[in-house]
């Protein structure tokens, strides 16, 4: 199998997790997002990708893109481990707060968004980051109630087993540090969050492991 | 089962149609999104959804959120008629176009989007408005570039039977015609919606057959 993939994307990020924990072997193509207006907008890549967004994942002929899509597609392909609970009830759990944080959180930080919001909207810096504090903020305020509040919740999200929702938790957890985010009040997701980076298949799929990644150490922890 | 729903809410508007294409019994108790700061925001409607958005699908003692959630909830516990393909690939497939919908569409015109822009950020409302068609007429332009040219697209979607991807086009169409986007660019999108609306299922989930539909006469064909 192939990804492509951009290291400091969320749904790309989360594909990096699943394929990890489920012990699948691939390549990464790195898609540069931001490089020349976008390397994700050449007619290549949209062949491939027609959203013109990543991740897409090429397993032979056929390519798969929306991370949650490809994701659900690797745990029926590769069942074991399991990413999902056993009965319909926990799965729908597990579902709707992965979707909390990948249709409610991620798509209004979206490199798209915030460059309509910029050049379009033409809102200053400060309000660019307002909005995007605003709604990771809120959506994490949302999660950490679930969670602390919720039986089903272990060492991980789910029980003591990594599963979906700390595929999703993880990449969004980076966002929110990397735009300054106090993350003091949401000690619940930030326990999780710790337990993850103790993984390989986490640490691995990180930011700074990518073969594409700038800016960074590839030597250094990962961010807190 | 009962639904916690608003007739214009599109994530409303996908649950009631697997309802309705399932063929499963369940009521519906208004909540309304825009009056007295919306009834969402209640402490009592909070307790059975953190998020604060509509739907909630109550069956039994449980609660499940989030829209897709719900549906393969659905799915799982009454599986036929499917609303999903057979095969995991053509499975990933149906699900990322519904994704394509739910999270890269829909989020970015939600209520909340829309008042954090007009009353937070102060955008005039053309600039509102510009957004709104931005980010529908590009998902649509993307749908229709990969239904078109997919030899799956059937009658439907995916064959010749209802199923989740339909589910979340005809409500996005709904949008899209509310917000007078000229839909002749879009001929296989509007050929499946043209074949929804006369499927019984679809009809029934529309804004104007809902309860607590506003300004619109009930007696009236689904909008164009």
């Amino acid at each position: 199998m192939q990804l492509y993939s951009f290291w400091r994307s969320s749904a790309a990020f989360r594909v990096r997790i699943a394929l990890n924990l489920k012990g699948l072997e691939y390549g990464v193509i790195p898609v540069h997002l931001t490089k020349q207006g976008g390397e994700q907008m050449s007619s290549e890549y949209a062949s491939k990708n027609p959203m013109q967004l990543v991740p897409t994942l090429m397993d032979g002929a056929a390519n798969i893109h929306q991370s949650l899509a490809i994701i659900e597609y690797l745990e029926e392909i590769t069942p074991s481990p399991a990413l999902l609970p056993k009965t319909a009830i926990d799965r729908a759990w597990v579902r709707s707060l992965a979707l909390d944080i990948a249709a409610e959180i991620h798509p209004l930080g979206n490199l798209r968004v915030l460059r309509y919001l910029l050049k379009t909207m033409e809102v200053t810096m400060e309000a660019k980051e307002a909005w995007s504090a605003h709604w990771i903020s809120l959506g994490l305020q949302n999660l950490e109630k679930q969670l602390s509040a919720d039986v089903r919740v272990g060492r991980f999200a789910y029980g003591d087993q990594p599963g979906l929702i700390d595929i999703c938790l993880v990449p969004q957890i980076f966002n929110a540090l990397s735009a300054k985010i106090d993350t003091a009040t949401y000690p619940t997701l930030m326990k999780i969050f710790d337990q993850c980076m103790t993984l390989p298949a986490f640490i691995d799929a990180s930011w700074e492991k990518q073969i594409d990644a700038e800016g960074l150490n590839p030597a250094a922890p990962p961010q807190k």
